[in-house]
Parts: C-alpha cells; structure tokens; sequence
C-alpha cells in the first residue's frame, strides 16, 4: 500500500486547516494511514514525525506493522502519554477526529493537554479512504473472491430442514476455508417471512420446501471487506415472488446503468427508488441503496437521496434494492460496484438471475 | 432476564442526578435495558416512558424484541427525531452518555436540543452491568460449555504442520457446532515465538513439533460472552518454558486465591503480578490482570493495580496472567470466574496442568 502518499494527503489537510499535529483516533483510519491492525491505540502525525501511542500488548506488533512510524509506549494514563507527545513535538493547534472521540476523552484530552488549540475535524481521512487505490481494489475483489466460492458450495450444499444458524455457520466456515481471515460482518440468513427484517439474526428456523432464503454475507481479506446478498428459493416460486424478485432485478440494473463518474450518489439511488416506486413498493424500500465498503464493512461514500456528492474513479460501494413487507418477507440484491474512469465495473460475478436463485 | 429491576435501577441513578430523561447510546447499555439486538439505535428513558428510536431496517425487530417500549421511526435526520422525542416527553434535564456519545454528536445533539440541558453521566449503565444475574451466569456459561466443548475436539484434531489460521478456523467452526451464535472476538492462534504478542492474528505460519501453541478464545451464546487461554505444546518441553508455564500457572492460583466479595480488584491482580515479578518476570507481564466479561467480552470491572472497587457477589470477570518475551513466545493462562457470596466460583472446567496440554 503507498502509505506515504496517504501521509502527504493527511499533512497537506492539516496545512489546509493551519494545524500542526493531528490526532487520528478511529481505528479502521488508524490502520488506513500506518497500517497497524490493532486497535485500544492512537496515532500521532506532525509535519516531521508519525507515532503510534499503544500499551504493552501492542508495541512488539506496531514495531512489526508501521514502517516509518515510532512507538509511544504509554501505563495506564493514555492522555498523559498524549499530551506529553503533543507537548514533545511543540503541537500548538491539534487537529482530532469529532465522529471518534467521545465527548468524555475530548474532555480528558482538554484537561490533560491544556495549553493546546483543539481544532475537530469531521471524517477527513475517510474522505480519502473513499477512493480506493489498486492495491485496495485487489484486497476487496480477494475478499469477494472468497465469499463467491463459498456461497457456490453452500449452493450445492443447503437442503430444507437445515436451520439459518447452519447455513450462516457453513457459510462462514468455507470462506475462511477458501482464505478469508472472517466474515466481514454477522452473516444474515432469513428463511420465509423473516426476510422482512434487513438485520435479522440467524436462527434456528428451519429451512422449508417453498421458502425463499435471503442471504447477506461478506468476507475480510487483507482487511478489506466485502459485502453481497443474494435470495435462494426452494421449489416453485409464487407470482408474488417471481414479480418482486424482477422488481428488485431491474431497479438494481437501472442504478448501475446511471453510474459513471461525475453522476451523484442521489442520481444512482433515485434511479432504483424511482423504478421501485412506480410499482408501487416505494414505502416497502426503507433503507438507502448502498454504502462505501474497504477496511469497513460501511463507510463512505453513502448512496442514497440527497448525497449530492459526485461519484470518483475508485470508488467502490455496494447497490443493494429491496422490498420488505413484514408477514410474507423480503428481496434483496445486493452487488458491489468499482466507479472507473468511463463507468463502472461490477466487482461481483455471482448468479442473480431469478431462474439460478431457485433449488 | 428481569428487564424491569434494571430499568428501575437506572431510573433510581436518573433520580440521584436530577435527570427526567437519558439518552442511551451504547449498543450493549442498549441491549442490557431493552434486549434490543440491533445498532444505529439510541433507547430514551424517562421517569413514565422508554423509547427506541432507529430506523427503517429495525422496526419491525424492535417491535419482536422489546416488550413495553415505544419505537420512533426516524429518517435520515437522527438528531432531529431524538429533539422531537425529548421535546415530547417534556424533558428539561437529559443525561446523556460521556463515554458513548461522540463529540460531533454531542455537538447535533446541542443544537437540535437547544432548550434542554445535557447532563453528562459517566458508565453509569456499565456499573450495573458488573454484577450478573442468575440468568445472566447462565448464558456465560452457556458460551463457555461451547467454547470448552470445541476446545477438546480440537486438542484431538490438531497436528503439526498445520497453519495458525486453519486451527483458529477450526476452533471457531466447531463453537458453532456447539450452540454458539459466533465467536466473542477474533481467535488469536499464536505459535512459537508469536506467542510473545499479546493480540496477534493468526497467520500462516505453520505449526511444527517443539513449538509452543498460544490459543485464546472466546464463545458468544444468547448474545453474552466467554473468553479463555490456554498453551498446548507440541512435543518434548524445554524447561524454560516448564518453569515460566508453572509460574504463570501459580501466579493464576495465587489470584484466585484472594477472590471474595470485599477485597479489591487492585489485591486480586497484585496477588499474580507480586508473584511474577518475585520470579523475575515483572517486566514481562505488562497488561492487566483481567477483566469483566458479559455483553461485551472486555468490560467493568478492570483487574487491575490501582482500582480500590471492591468485588462484590455476580461479578464475572477473567484472571489471566502471563509472560511474554519477544523472540522466544509467551506463556497465558486465562479462566473465568464468578464472585459468591463466599468467594469465588472457577466457571472454566478446562484442563491447564501442563502434562495435559502436550500434545
């Protein structure tokens, strides 16, 4: 990963901000700009100098993970250990992340070093984590990789009266087996009417002929993760099924159809919204269509009506209609998408085709 | 669980600090006093009523999971429903949480609740956390019955020549087999001289015949949590590592020796440290004792030099000393225990006599 690159667009910010140290508290950031996988840590940038202020279990691992950057080994009292960095580096203006700092340790860090200028900053570094770099896009198309393989042995594999919490377990296990270090996120496996919740917990359910099975799961490579969903069907498929299923089909195709650069993220939800709408499901659609997926399962950029924001070559996120009506179920796919210098590129290849979805 | 002996518990602190209403913003405080399973949800308590106000994605789960509260539908401006909530409610004192609550939060929080005065509290939910129920005591065990139960079929299973990440892959498969929703947080499989960092990931480094293999896991089961270590050693012991092995093994009973309601968390964890240290180790052994372990696998209490609090019966927490030494390994042995009314319950039953852990 060009890490120093990332250094040189952190300290141009800071100049922008007429900072001289910044304060980088959240950990997926923390590892974006030094590459350290811990966390319970804090890193410290200047114009000349980088640290990683960690405890004992962490500082053999940091000396393994950050080139470049010096280890503050700090006891118990972490903002002493700040501040007396801040301090040693002369820091005057000190810029920190306001989404990661509690109002508590905003505090603890006021009073502790009490002769600095703290300046908040909102989400510059995820900012630039929006875009994705070569070496990124390869890490997130591995995780992909490895969740695809799975789920095409779990196609072969899963039968009715296996329960979600087994599919969901399967599932996890094999993406590991094919070289993912974990499920990105709690992997969601809803039989019949319980996809109507988007977040549902696997449970014991058992798996019915007539069933469908909504399936969101993801896979972290590298420490990047990614992030599909897909709906298996057991046996004949209703009409109403069949009819939402193409709902959901065509909106999600609409949206990718709209994606290029220079569209907004607002264009690209309304795309999918507007379809769904006009079939009559709009108030069925709750949730926007898609986040930003890297070393976070949900970052920026966020896709949904009025994020004006203009799409960038690099970035990657997810399109991800559906319809939930509580007793009957849920639809939802789910595919990830890289914006590229014409247009996009579908980073998933798995089968969506309704005619594939059914067992 | 008994949901309504906690919700007058924190009505009882509300009353201490003159607050008609708190804003709950941390999942498992979330979770604690509603049972809600779900995130980007705030629950709002006051003296007549109890609130959750989340989005789309969690309507319908909220209505499942949580017996007598209210859900609040919000859209995308999460601020403004929690101000329309407050203003409802006729909330003129708000207690927030310090710890939970970001500064850029606090700050929309302010200013869409501009007539109201924020009271900042700090892990007054937590504190109640400490002490465990009965039913509580027997979802942890629950986990931990997973985590053991996989434990010995892998101790059967694992050779050299596999990899860190196939036995962490294994182990996590096989809690789930068990019973167990997932694992409480990623596996750390150390061999050799890895095992001298505290929090590695596993790796591909393959296991080879006189290595030391460090495996510190943890089971979730009804959404509580275990955690446990444990050193396997592949073929003939060096007697370094048989001498710091029964160190770290005696420093653990001298600790568990001293459990009971009314001694300090500072006796406890000085019981093992003194001991380290007499033996030389004392630089060796730079983290904390324990910790408390429940809905979230680190939690209150800390085991540590310097918290004067004093145990008391149905706190749960980890004792696990250890030594680590870069370039050579570590040794850490990790158990759970339960504070009685007399002293103390080990609630881990697995196997750490050193003949029983060379394989």
């Amino acid at each position: 990963m060009n890490m120093s690159r990332r250094l040189r667009s952190l300290r141009k910010i800071m100049e922008a901000a007429k900072l001289d140290g910044m304060l980088v508290s959240s950990v997926p950031n923390i590892t974006y700009l030094s590459a350290f996988t811990g966390d319970d840590s804090l890193a410290l940038v200047t114009m000349e100098s980088r640290q990683i202020i960690t405890d004992f279990r962490y500082v053999e691992q940091v000396e393994q993970e950050c080139r470049g950057w010096t280890v503050v080994r700090r006891d118990k009292d972490l903002w002493g250990a700040v501040a007396a960095a801040v301090k040693k580096c002369r820091v005057k203006r000190l810029g920190f992340e306001s989404a990661h700092l509690s109002h508590r340790n905003h505090g603890n860090l006021a009073a502790a070093a009490d002769r600095v200028r703290l300046v908040p900053l909102e989400s510059e570094v995820e900012n630039l984590r929006e875009v994705k770099d070569a070496e990124e896009v390869k890490a997130i198309e591995a995780a992909l990789g490895t969740q695809q393989a799975a789920f095409a042995e779990i196609k072969e594999w899963v039968k009715p009266g296996m329960t979600e919490k087994e599919v969901a377990r399967e599932l996890d296990y094999r993406m590991r087996c094919h070289g993912a270090e974990g499920s990105a996120f709690e992997t969601i496996v809803a039989a019949g009417e319980r996809g109507s919740l988007p977040h549902a917990h696997a449970t014991e359910r058992v798996i019915r002929k007539g069933d469908a099975l909504l399936i969101d799961w993801g896979a972290r490579r590298f420490f990047y993760n990614s992030d599909l969903t897909r709906v298996l069907h057991f046996g004949t498929v209703g009409r109403d099924f069949e009819k939402r299923y193409e709902i959901v089909r065509q909106a999600q195709e609409r949206s990718l159809a709209v994606i290029r650069p220079g569209a907004t993220f607002s264009e690209v939800d309304g795309a999918a919204r507007g379809f769904i709408r006009e079939k009559g499901y709009g108030e069925q659609f709750g949730h926007s269509l898609g986040h930003g997926v890297g070393l976070e399962t949900h970052e920026r950029p966020t896709v949904r009506g009025g994020n004006e924001e203009k799409l960038r070559p690099g970035m990657v996120f997810t399109v991800e209609p559906g319809i939930y009506i509580p007793g009957w179920g849920g639809v939802r796919i789910e595919d990830m998408v890289l914006v590229t210098d014409r247009g996009v590129r579908v980073l998933s290849t798995c089968d969506k085709d309704l005619g594939r979805m059914i067992l």
